[in-house]
């Protein structure tokens, strides 16, 4: 059982939670909880602390517990473990994950693409939860601008509930340029954008379509919103001039899925 | 200009800022930032704050000097104002509104009626961006358990975006009795719940209807869930076992604007 926080590992860990820089450098994220342990697949499971005292003031269950000899666990005290949480009231478990690499290929090749492309956003509970509603949606991949916040920090990963093990992602080093490559792949490239003169369900998406999302103080670059096929506009009564950026890419996936829901 | 921390307006602004129970008891929030000014009706504000060393580093709109003549407002030391402010970069304008007051029937009046109905929602920034997102989708209004989170916490009032304005509430002290009181005025009652067996783009909700949407961690309650008249089900797909409750509340929202806009 390791009760120092001075040991080597520990301080890793803390580093790993704090920076998305040393997060980067060696490949792996952070993730808390019991949820995101079942959710991992055991082959990205790096390393699994525990701390007995925490786990077991709630009954644990049985699959947790073979996922556990599975993996294999470290045992760390009540102590360190919270100097390891990110999180208020940590459940007991901590894992180190690799970071899964996709390439913007795969996503553009995925069998009929639905595709969220997100350029600049900073909040991370918005990307989490635009995860979470992609992988709910059925997107085939999502696509960020490199001024994206991390997806790998701990505040998004827990958003995600998961989905960041599903739903294949790339950060773009030149989001224009990956734009085109969406559209030299056939793949119809909407832009969310007030200057949209048709509406959001008057569009045909039941075939291979992206959907452009613009960070949440500004909106869309005009230079990357030029870049689309299309604009497109989510209607808005009352004073409301924009809508979250989680809420527009959920109501835009989810119209894509109705289409072809209603094909199939 | 007030300079000093403890005089007893400060102090009560600090307060207000902090406590639901001293909001609720002198019927008052407070508002932080230029956009909230400018939405706030001029005879809601009942006081206004602002440090003009902060509020000078960026050029203000002659509209927001025109609205602090109407409305007066007192100056405030720079460092007086970090006190009272909630934020971490203050903008140097703050209010102190007066709470809107609704009344059931208001709600249960309006034309056609499109009500958001909130059990227990824990997360303010959630409930925020449902007021922000109900208004864009036309709801004529959103009823919210008494066990949801204060709407006048400042990070709430912050994620409207200025919908706590023109949006009317209320808080039901027993949500199932104002179920009973929809239903009897002629309002459709949609629950979102996983036994739904039908999909939420399979119902009508050009007449009047209402959405209920459950608390994050463990959605509705059984008793609730079963005050309504249908249960409806928001497809998922990949491993995805439930929504963010603002993503599902924009959800049937948008569905139910977007067939009263097809109709109309």
């Amino acid at each position: 059982m390791i009760t120092s926080s001075s040991n080597p590992r520990v301080k890793q860990v803390v580093q790993w939670q704090a920076s998305a820089r040393e997060r980067h450098s060696t490949g792996v994220f952070v993730t808390e909880g019991f949820k995101l342990f079942q959710e991992a697949p055991a082959e990205c499971l790096k390393e699994v602390y525990i701390s007995r005292e925490i786990l077991d003031r709630e009954p644990v269950s049985s699959r947790i517990w073979e996922k556990l000899e599975q993996t294999g666990y470290e045992t760390v005290s009540a102590e360190v473990f919270r100097k390891m949480s990110d999180t208020q009231t940590p459940q007991g478990i901590l894992c180190v994950a690799g970071q899964p690499v996709y390439r913007l290929e795969q996503l553009l090749q995925a069998p009929c693409p639905l595709l969220t492309v997100l350029e600049d956003i900073q909040d991370p509970g918005n990307l989490g939860t635009i995860f979470r509603t992609g992988e709910g949606a059925g997107v085939t991949g999502i696509i960020m601008s490199r001024g994206t916040v991390d997806l790998f920090n701990p505040k998004t990963i827990r958003a995600t509930m998961g989905s960041i093990f599903r739903v294949p992602f790339i950060y773009a080093e030149e989001l224009r340029e990956a734009i085109g490559s969406m559209r030299a792949a056939g793949i119809r490239v909407y832009a969310a954008h007030l200057a949209g003169e048709k509406y959001y369900d008057q569009f045909d998406y039941k075939t291979a379509a992206a959907f452009l999302i613009g960070n949440e103080g500004r909106g869309l670059r005009q230079e990357t919103a030029e870049a689309a096929d299309e604009y497109l506009k989510i209607p808005m009564e009352g004073r409301v001039e924009s809508l979250n950026a989680g809420v527009a890419a959920a109501l835009l996936t989810y119209e894509a899925r109705r289409q072809r829901r209603q094909q199939a």
